[in-house]
């Protein structure tokens, strides 16, 4: 294969939707299935799937929350044991109707989220208040039939994610979870990822089928379309009613619990390569990368071959040592440059490159991804200049970032503005809207939806749609 | 609750069955669910689970395997590929026909396990020499269809489980892919869940259903039956034909590559409870145990709690710092009597118990699960001490095991003995075997089946059942 055929073949800021695809598959992200609408989380895309998975594992379980694992199949029955929440869901559910030959006496569906088949066994596990909360967190695949083109990562039938689900005694209680949950979530989406989002409530029309009230986090795309990177749920009475999630208060008297349920999912990867990547393909924020820095040995004469390779294995020893991610690629029957080419497109944060030009120089060459800039470095404080540029290259992406949002955010007083700014450049629009009645017409009319409803508005305004007075402050958007 | 109601009611050599269940259930390691024959992995049984995955998973990253993720539904037309492997699997496969209201063009198996689906993708990935070896595992659940009753970790409908699926140049490369896992499965088995097995070939009869052949371990539960333990299978060119998984050799010649499999599930889980616990319930081996010690600090009065809330901090944070998981259990609402008795439930290996009389003598009092010996250590040495008793009891867990599996392992010279041992104790039976013939109509009359055929047998006899010579030594048994 030549390098060309390796490259993107087409410009980020001017066919976004190919670009993507490009660098999904030529970073070897994940792969296409013929099971339509479902994709392969190729190994290198789950590496980062697994940095996420145990950045979030190690917090939710230092405040005590233990995963667990329920049935894949849900009885039909069970999932509609909450008739709002079943009418949301049942146009995508995917149903298992036969065992083998047989046909089974009540379908099961695949699991398109867990709450009820969940629910059950709270009712069995719950009895007093000595047994709440209960902090259960899973991490599965669910399946939703997705009518639409498939997008790796953003829009697939069946997707990784975690799904976590609590009991609580009060309601207190279960609000403060659904917030601890998404300011977790929020710190590992900007303080990890290096995206910056907004954050806040879902409206009535927007909210998980079943919840009292969703909070969401959104993230700003480059072609202005919002992408939801995450719920979480306070659903209340709502759940616990049905499923009879009841348990003996400290007041001797019998209670319904309070619930929540919140979740995140592998398209948070999605998010990170459209956020960050540039026309040589991925581009990782070094806290979620998998390799932090891949050292390159640049061998031209046999003579120095040893005092390279000793070179770089000093090197990737310190820097292990202090716990950055090393890779070093001394594989035969590859040339540097096709090595350069191959890890920027992987989007490793940092290149090292020692030759015999930096032996003799007592410096190692470091090349940013983000960047492209080359530094070189003394050898005797390699370990600790590396370590600050990568944080350098954490800070850098995620500014960068942030200057794309604050440049897709727009305040519209009046349809005529909202619509100019939705089709000239899209991104987020602040404007005051009265009611869902409103909403309805605004998406109707351009596609936009409420992504988020901040969760303090103090300001109050003229509804950008019909004008009344005393309307709340949102953000809309075009959305993936 | 009472206590009597928390604890065992039958007793372990009286009714396994039972015992069995109860523990399962009283240790809250899994529970039932509505979804018939489909299983609830509860926060403690999944906490071991992630313990077994943790060393698998670490184990298999070292020697160059990496994690990756493959639809869950499988196109009926790619299950098909492979005639030998569908005739196997069609039985137990549940099929989804329905997307909403709609019925699918083509039926989707949910996957029993993944050969078919992952292959697709290696037919795309696999171009070049330089492309192998694909070493890849994957962790999720696969769900075959259980006509039996359903019984936690051994006989579910839906299992978590690994399954590693790897391509290499040559059949020698593949042959010993197959031999370096079986390997590292024997380790975790016997020096982790300390559980002594049978380490061999299945037959013709008993292999995979498209495998060249299967290696497999065994082990002897308490009642006489075996329980396959993993397994590990040389798949040849079986499957790289049909599913054209083929590339371009370093003599410039297309080959078909050269495939394995290998699969571990939660029922090692199960093994180690029939295995080692008791009739006070279950008994961790130390290196599984997601808690290896827990500290009950023992108040009287008032005057003394300071001193004793000190002293069970200072012990945790020592045992910590050398890696012990250590729980200290300061819940006033039970009495250390209750807590003793749950612990006991749950297997932790090691009970510390500080009062006011290990105040005043230095010491603390450690508890054995595995012998409920009680043992007085000194303060100053404790650290070490229990670290040591630590080992002492994953040692002896084993050794009793391996007195167990000795004392259910007898020779059968002909059908009559053969019978006899099966009716009195079961166990496994070393037998000489002539051909499938015999072995079919050895397992039609007595139930038992080949468990394992010996990698090297030297050793050649007449047929238990025939009488012919020069037959094989081969181990029978009945099995889960």
């Amino acid at each position: 294969m030549s390098s060309k055929e390796l490259g993107i073949t087409v410009k980020k800021d001017q066919d976004l939707s190919e670009w993507y695809t490009q660098v999904v598959t030529k970073a070897q992200l994940a792969d296409y299935s013929s099971a339509k609408g479902f994709m392969v989380l190729m190994p290198y895309g789950y590496s980062i799937w697994e940095k996420i998975r145990e950045d979030f594992d190690k917090k939710i379980k230092a405040i005590g929350h233990k995963n667990a694992y329920f049935p894949l199949l849900i009885p039909e029955r069970l999932l509609k044991t909450e008739t709002e929440h079943f009418a949301g869901f049942t146009p995508e559910v995917f149903w298992v109707t036969h065992s083998g030959d047989t046909e089974l006496a009540e379908k099961l569906a695949v699991r398109p989220t867990s709450e009820t088949i969940i629910y059950e066994s709270y009712s069995k596990w719950v009895k007093s208040w000595r047994d709440l909360p209960i902090l259960i967190n899973v991490w599965n695949s669910v399946v939703r039939a997705e009518i639409t083109s498939t997008r790796p990562f953003l829009r697939t039938t069946e997707f990784l994610w975690q799904e976590g689900h609590t009991v609580h005694e009060t309601e207190k209680e279960a609000e403060e979870e659904v917030m601890t949950i998404l300011d977790i979530y929020t710190k590992l989406v900007e303080e990890k990822l290096a995206i910056p989002i907004l954050v806040g409530k879902k409206t009535e029309r927007e909210k998980f089928k079943g919840a009292v009230y969703t909070t969401t986090m959104e993230a700003m795309m480059p072609d202005g379309k919002a992408l939801q990177m995450g719920t979480s749920h306070h659903l209340g009475q709502k759940f616990s009613v049905p499923f009879e999630i009841k348990y003996l208060g400290k007041d001797e008297k019998e209670h319904y619990g309070w619930t929540t349920s919140w979740g995140i999912s592998w398209r948070l990867i999605g998010a990170a390569i459209l956020s960050h990547g540039d026309d040589r393909g991925l581009v990782l924020p070094p806290r979620i990368a998998p390799t932090q820095v891949v050292i390159i040995p640049i061998f031209y004469k046999e003579t120095d071959q040893k005092d390279i390779s000793d070179e770089v294995r000093h090197l990737s020893n310190q820097l292990e040592q202090i716990g950055i991610r090393t890779l070093i690629d001394d594989r035969a029957q590859y040339t540097p440059g096709w090595k350069y080419h191959e890890w920027e497109m992987k989007g490793v944060p940092l290149r090292v490159e020692i030759g015999p030009k930096d032996i003799r120089a007592k410096q190692v060459t470091v090349v940013r991804r983000d960047t492209r800039e080359k530094i070189a470095i003394n050898r005797s404080d390699a370990k600790d200049r590396i370590n600050g540029i990568l944080s350098d290259v954490q800070n850098h992406l995620y500014e960068r970032a942030r200057k794309s949002l604050d440049g897709l955010t727009t305040t519209a007083a009046d349809m005529k503005s909202f619509r100019k700014v939705l089709e000239e450049k899209g991104g987020f629009i602040k404007a005051f809207l009265s009611d869902e009645s409103c909403e309805e017409k605004i998406k109707i009319e351009t596609g936009a939806t409420v992504r988020v409803v901040p969760m303090k508005t103090a300001k109050k305004g003229s509804c950008v749609y019909c004008g009344a007075d005393n309307s709340n402050e949102v953000y809309f958007a075009r959305s993936y």
